[in-house]
């Protein structure tokens, strides 16, 4: 057991499966824990039994949180804009949420259309979807700009045919920041397209 | 509470503070353990709560282990090859046993001298070293191959002049699988200095 005991290699291991670390990572990880007991290891264990306690998904949207209905769906005025995302996971709505969108609700889908994986509409929250779309003014479809995403939304635009209810989708274009000479011809010709006036 | 409440919002923040982790890595990992709560979180978490009670500090050489003496210190075979490797950090030590380097025994320092940090002799384990020093046959010292490795290895050679007892150093050379196009002279100079027959 080069790596001092059992304890320690089985916390690296399950360290190393999360996303962004590895193996290599994982070991220093451990070792910084270890070196940081009592400020970091400590309460991290601590943090983690009360998430493990904690977290549920919220049964109306599929947002993580510690109360369902969520923070999100319990708050009145994120009712009064009657806008309702939709995404496909919710790193997706925490994302939105960063960027300050304001009062409204989301909808997580849990994933998209994806027939070559075997994921057709009964393994996402459509119903969901279905059911509270007409509660609201306007659904705005935010799936990411991949084919999968772009399927899904013709699909769920599909379902809601014939419902009068306004369905949107994000605006494509340069990203704040970004530099033509770097972006796909695509994004560039969606950007010229959707041209705005000075 | 934009993510999912303070529980999962202290979470993220704790897992922040590990290495090769930021705010960003820190939050998808929450995610991704949130989403496998059975599989991983919980594992993840007991594993922890294990760690917690069982790891120490070797009192002899300065590893982690779940007992001290450790298990290379317990073990009356690391002894008989005489050999006591000088590492900067338990992580090198961890390196030289993944890299298989035989019946060898260590001793952590803890760090390396360095003026400028205001790190002096006495914070790290030196005197364990000069006592431990005289029960082997050869010292070998695997300092990083840095300013303050090199100043701490010409430091420990001094404190044990006198004693007789052998030391030695790690090679330098070209790395196995690297291309000399990529290397410094310094190493580059190094390697044909300590050039080998064939």
């Amino acid at each position: 057991m080069p790596n001092g005991g059992p304890e320690i290699e089985q916390l690296i291991q399950l360290l190393a499966r999360l996303p962004g670390l590895g193996p290599r990572s994982a070991r220093r990880a451990v070792l910084h824990l270890i070196k940081r007991k009592e400020q970091l290891m400590i309460p991290l264990s601590a943090a983690l039994d009360r998430a493990v306690a904690a977290v549920r998904t919220c049964e109306v949207c599929g947002n993580v949180d510690t109360a369902s209905p969520c923070s999100i769906c319990a708050d009145p005025r994120r009712g009064e804009s009657g806008i309702l995302i939709v995404v496909e996971d919710v790193a997706d709505l925490w994302a939105l949420e960063r960027a300050g969108v304001g009062n409204v609700r989301y909808h997580v889908l849990g994933g998209v259309l994806s027939p070559l994986d075997g994921i057709g509409p009964d393994d996402l929250h459509l119903d969901g979807l279905i059911e509270r779309a007409p509660a609201y003014g306007e659904i705005v479809l935010a799936m990411n700009a991949t084919v999968e995403g772009q399927t899904t939304a013709h699909y769920i635009t599909d379902r809601l045919a014939g419902t009068g209810i306004k369905i949107t989708r994000l605006a494509h274009g340069v990203p704040v920041g970004g530099e033509l000479d770097y972006l796909d011809e695509g994004t560039l010709s969606q950007a010229l397209k959707a041209r705005t006036a000075l």
